[in-house]
C-alpha cells in the first residue's frame, strides 16, 4: 500500500488545507516521504459532523455486529504486513520485535473488545418488575443499559504507535460502546498512524457501517483544540504529558456542555525494594531493574523512575550491580528529537539538584537522538524537601531514594503523587518485610491504579482485572482505566426506561433476553449465554 | 431529643466559631429556635482531618459491618419518631404524609444499600490468573476490586430534607463505598439536619467504627468553597442550583488535584403528549399533569416544567382540562422565602416573554411564602428562538409549547438541553404515536437518563434499575446516577493487584471466595453467595 499523505474524513480521504508535516526517522534524523497534509477548522468539523451522523445508527448495532467490525479492524492491520512494521520502525527508533509484539497486543486488545462487545456485560441491563398491588403506590417497571455517550476524540500518543493510538485501547473501548471516533494522530508517526487509519477505513467499509464511525485527522494545537470543543465530541481520550493533557482537560472543561477527559499524564511509578527481598536477591533485582529502565528507551508511561529503599548494605549492592548493568548498555534511540533534547535537560536538571548523585549511566553515542540512561541516588530528606525530584523524566532515568528506616519509607509514599502503579519487592515468608508491606500497602493503593509485587511494571496486560489508570497526575480521572476491558466503562452512560412497552424497548431490555446477555433482575443476577 | 444548634465534627458536638443561622417556618414566617452556629475555616479543616483519619479503617471494614452501620442509621432514624417529622414540617412547609414517605424512603435507600454492601458486587471483582506457561512471555496473576475514593462531601438539598440531605443518598451510597462523610447541612432545614445527624453519630458509636466517618457542619458559602478545596475531599455530592453546581465544579477543577462534584442542578423535565393519546384521554391526562405539576409544591427535580405537543383539538381540551383543575388548586407553601421570590421573579419573567400565554393560574394566597401554580403556552417557532423559555422555573410552572405538526415536534426534542428525565404520553396500539415515539426516542436516550411512558416525571424510585441524573447541565456527570444502587459507582476507583501473595491480598480477592462475592474470573462470572 502506497502511504498516503490525506486526512481520512469518513469515506474519504482529502487533502488536508491547514499546510503539512513531515515524518522524521527516529534513528538518523533524516526526513521521509510522504507530506501529511493538517486539517483546517472546516475539516475538524466535517469530521465531527460525520461522527455525529453515524452516532444514533452505530450505537444500536447489535451485539454481534459490533465485534465482526473489531475483529475486521484487527484482521485489516494485520493485513498490512511489513509495511505497518517498517514504517512504525523509521518513525519511532522502537525495535521490530517490540513493534511486532505491540501489533500483537493491539490486534488481541480488538478482539478482546469484539468479545466483551458479544457479551453484552457492558450493557448492564438491570431489570426491576413492576409491583402493581404495592401500598400506598404501586411500583412501575424500571429496565436499566447503558448507552454510548457519543462521538469520541482520541489522541494518540507518541510511545505506543500501535497499541496507544489509531485503533489503540481508547478508540477500541469508544467503538465498543458504541462511540464513533475521531482520531488525532500523533505527528511522530504519521505514516504508521495512516496505514492504520487506512486498515480501519476499509474495515467500516467491508462491515457496512457508516462512513463517520471513523476519521484519521492530523493538525496542529489550535485544530486539535477544535475537535475538544466541537459539540458534537463527547468525550476525549489522550495519552500524552501533563501539560498537554491539563490543557485539553481546560478547554473540555471550558466548553458550554462540558466532557470528560480521560487522559493519562505523568507517573514515576514508585518501586519499593524492601530489606529481605534486598539480603536475597540485590544483585538479581539491580540487573532486572536495569532492563526495566531501559525497555524501548525508558520511554514507557510505567517506566520505574522512582526506587525506595531502607539504606544499608542490600542497598548498596542493588546499586553496584544495576550500575554495573547499565554502565554496559548502549544509547537508544528516543521517539522524537523533542523527546530526546527533553530527557537530556531533565537529566541534566535532576543532576544538578542539591544532594542528587549518579550512581551510572548508559553508554553515550555520537549518533542522533539517543538517550543515555541513568541512574542516580539521593536522600530522603532531600527527596521530601525538593518537589524537583517528584518530577518524571520521560525516558531511562530513574532516582533512587535512601531512607533511614521503615517509618522514613512509610513517610515518603505518603508523599508521592498519584502514580500507575506501585511496586514492592519483598520476600513474603520474611516478616520484616511482610510487616511493612502491610504498612505501605493502604497508602499505595491511594496512590496507584495498579499495586505489583516482585515484578517490574513496564508491561501492561490486557484483561479483564487489568488497571492502567490511577489518581491525579497519572490520570485527569482516576475512576477508569484506560487498558483491559474496565476501560469500555468511559464510554457509556445509564438510561433507565420506565413502563415502556416493548415494542419499543431497546431489544437489549426485552423481557426474554434475546441477546442473552448478563442481567439484575430484581437484584438477582442471571448469567450471560455467551462466556 | 432536644434539638442541638451545634456542629457534629467526629464523635464531638461542638459550637461554631463562624455566626450562627436560625431556621424560619416556612408557613408562618417566625424564626424558629435554636440558633445553629455555624464552623469556621479551621472546623471545616477539622471535619475533614477526621474523615480522612478514619477512611482507611472505614474503607477496609467487611461487607457485613457496613450494612450493619447503613442499617442501624436508618433504625436510629426511625427512633426520632414524630419529632423529625413536625420539626421538617415546620422548616420546609411540605405535609405530614410527604414527609413520612419521605423518611420511609429515606430508610429503605438504607437499607437496599446495606444489601448491596453485604453482596459485594459494586467490589467488581475480577480475578485473571496468571498463565505461566504463556509463549513468548508468562502472564501474572491480576486482580482488581474498586476501592473507596476517599472522604466525600455531600451538601444538602433543599427540596428533600431527608431523601436528598443528611442521610440521603449520596450519604448512602458514599457510605455504601466505604468513604466518610462530610455533610455541609442546607440552611433551610437546620433542625431536621441536625436530628438526623446526631442519629447518624449514634449509629457510628453504636457500630464501634471510627468517629470521622460522620461530620455535619452548618456554614455559610466562604467555608463550603473550603470544603470542596480541601485536599481530603476525594468527590462531591450536591443538588441545587445550576449556578451553586456550576461554583463548587469550578473549584474542584482549580484545585491541586481536581476531584469530580456529582451536582444535580436543572431540569424542565420535557413531556411529549402524543396525538393519539391526546385523542384518547385528554382530559384525563390534564388532571394528571395538574397533580404532577402541584406536587410538593412543585419543587421536585423532576417537575414537568416543559410540554410539547402538536396543536390541534386533543391539545385544546387537555389545556382545558388542566387549566380548570389548576383553577381550583389553593396556593402552596414553598420551601424558603428565597425560593419563593425566585419562583415569582420567575413566573413574571415568562409571563413578559413574547408570545407567552397563560393558560391557568392556581388560587392566589395573601399568606407569606406561598406559591401560585401556573400553565402557560407558546408556539414553537418563539421557543426555538427564546432561549428564557429553556430555562427552569423552580415551583409549580409549566409551559407547553404548540407544534404545527411531528417534524416540528422533533426538532424541539433536539433543541431541548441535557434533562434528569423525558417522558411520552402515547398510545401503544395506535401507529401515529409509537412511529412519532420510535422517531422521538434517539434524541431523548442522548438528552435524559430516565425516559418514562405514560407516566408522570415526579416520584423516583429507588432501585437497582433506575437512573437521577442525565447529561449537562441536568447534572454536572451524566455518566452515573443519584438514586438507586448504581448511584455507589460514583464514589469508587479500580485498584488492581499483580502476583501478589494471599497473606497480603484483600480479602476479597482471595482464592477461595471467603466473602461469597460475585466474580468475574478468567472472563466467567460467577455468582455472589448472597442474592
Amino acid at each position: 500500500m502506497t502511504i498516503g499523505g490525506e486526512l481520512l474524513i469518513g469515506a474519504s480521504r482529502v487533502a488536508g488545507e491547514a499546510g503539512e508535516i513531515r515524518a522524521v526517522n527516529a534513528s538518523t534524523g533524516e526526513t521521509l516521504e510522504p507530506a501529511f497534509s493538517l486539517a483546517s477548522l472546516s475539516q475538524v468539523a466535517e469530521a465531527c459532523a460525520l461522527a455525529e451522523a453515524a452516532f444514533d445508527v452505530y450505537r444500536e448495532t447489535v451485539p454481534t455486529a459490533r465485534a465482526v467490525f473489531l475483529e475486521t479492524i484487527a484482521a485489516e492491520i494485520e493485513a498490512l504486513g511489513d509495511e505497518l512494521i517498517e514504517r512504525a520502525m523509521a518513525e519511532t527508533g522502537l525495535p521490530r520485535a517490540r513493534l511486532e509484539g505491540e501489533r500483537g497486543r493491539t490486534c488481541n486488545q480488538l478482539r478482546l473488545f469484539a468479545q466483551l462487545a458479544r457479551s453484552g456485560d457492558a450493557l448492564d441491563v438491570r431489570i426491576d418488575h413492576a409491583l402493581p398491588d404495592r401500598k400506598p403506590l404501586p411500583r412501575s417497571d424500571l429496565r436499566m443499559r447503558r448507552v454510548a455517550i457519543g462521538p469520541v476524540a482520541v489522541f494518540g500518543a507518541s510511545n505506543f504507535p500501535l497499541a496507544f493510538s489509531v485503533a489503540g485501547g481508547d478508540t477500541a473501548a469508544a467503538l465498543a460502546a458504541g462511540c464513533p471516533v475521531v482520531v488525532k494522530a500523533h505527528s511522530a508517526h504519521p505514516g504508521t498512524s495512516a496505514l492504520v487509519g487506512r486498515a480501519m477505513q476499509a474495515a467500516v467499509a467491508r462491515c457496512e457501517l457508516p462512513p463517520g464511525v471513523f476519521s484519521l485527522i492530523f493538525s496542529e494545537k489550535e485544530k486539535s483544540a477544535a475537535l475538544v470543543a466541537d459539540p458534537r465530541i463527547q468525550a476525549v481520550g489522550f495519552t500524552g504529558s501533563r501539560a498537554g493533557g491539563v490543557a485539553l482537560m481546560r478547554i473540555a472543561q471550558s466548553r458550554p456542555q462540558p466532557i470528560p477527559v480521560y487522559g493519562e499524564l505523568s507517573a514515576v511509578n514508585p518501586v519499593f525494594l524492601l530489606p529481605a527481598a534486598l539480603d536475597a536477591r540485590a544483585e538479581a533485582l539491580g540487573a532486572q531493574f536495569v532492563d526495566s529502565l531501559t525497555l524501548g528507551a525508558g520511554q514507557f508511561c510505567t517506566n520505574p523512575g522512582l526506587l525506595l529503599a531502607i539504606d544499608g548494605p542490600g542497598l548498596e549492592r542493588f546499586l553496584a550491580a544495576a550500575g554495573k548493568t547499565l554502565a554496559e548498555r548502549a544509547a537508544q534511540t528516543m521517539l522524537t528529537p523533542g523527546i530526546c533534547d527533553a530527557y537530556r535537560r531533565g537529566v541534566d536538571r535532576l543532576e544538578h539538584e542539591p544532594n542528587v548523585r549518579c550512581v551510572a549511566r548508559g553508554l553515550g553515542s555520537n549518533e542522533p537522538n539517543r538517550g543515555q540512561a541513568g541512574i542516580f541516588t539521593t536522600d530522603a530528606d532531600s527527596f521530601l524537601a525538593q518537589s524537583a525530584l517528584h518530577e518524571e523524566i520521560f525516558g531511562a532515568a530513574s532516582l533512587v531514594v535512601r531512607c533511614r528506616d521503615a517509618a522514613q519509607l512509610t513517610a515518603l509514599a505518603r508523599s508521592v503523587e498519584g502514580q500507575l502503579t506501585a511496586t514492592l519487592h519483598l520476600n513474603a515468608d520474611d516478616a520484616r518485610d511482610t510487616v511493612l508491606a502491610r504498612a505501605l500497602l493502604p497508602t499505595l493503593e491511594r496512590k496507584a491504579g495498579r499495586i505489583l509485587v516482585n515484578g517490574w511494571p513496564t508491561g501492561v496486560e490486557v484483561t479483564h482485572a487489568m488497571v492502567h489508570g490511577g489518581p491525579w497526575p497519572a490520570t485527569t480521572d482516576g475512576r477508569s482505566t484506560s487498558v483491559g476491558t474496565a476501560a469500555i466503562e468511559r464510554f457509556v452512560r445509564p438510561v433507565c426506561y420506565q413502563d415502556m412497552p416493548e415494542q419499543l424497548l431497546p431489544e437489549a431490555l426485552h423481557e426474554g433476553n434475546p441477546w442473552g446477555v448478563r442481567r439484575l433482575v430484581d437484584g438477582r443476577t442471571s448469567l450471560s449465554e455467551h462466556v
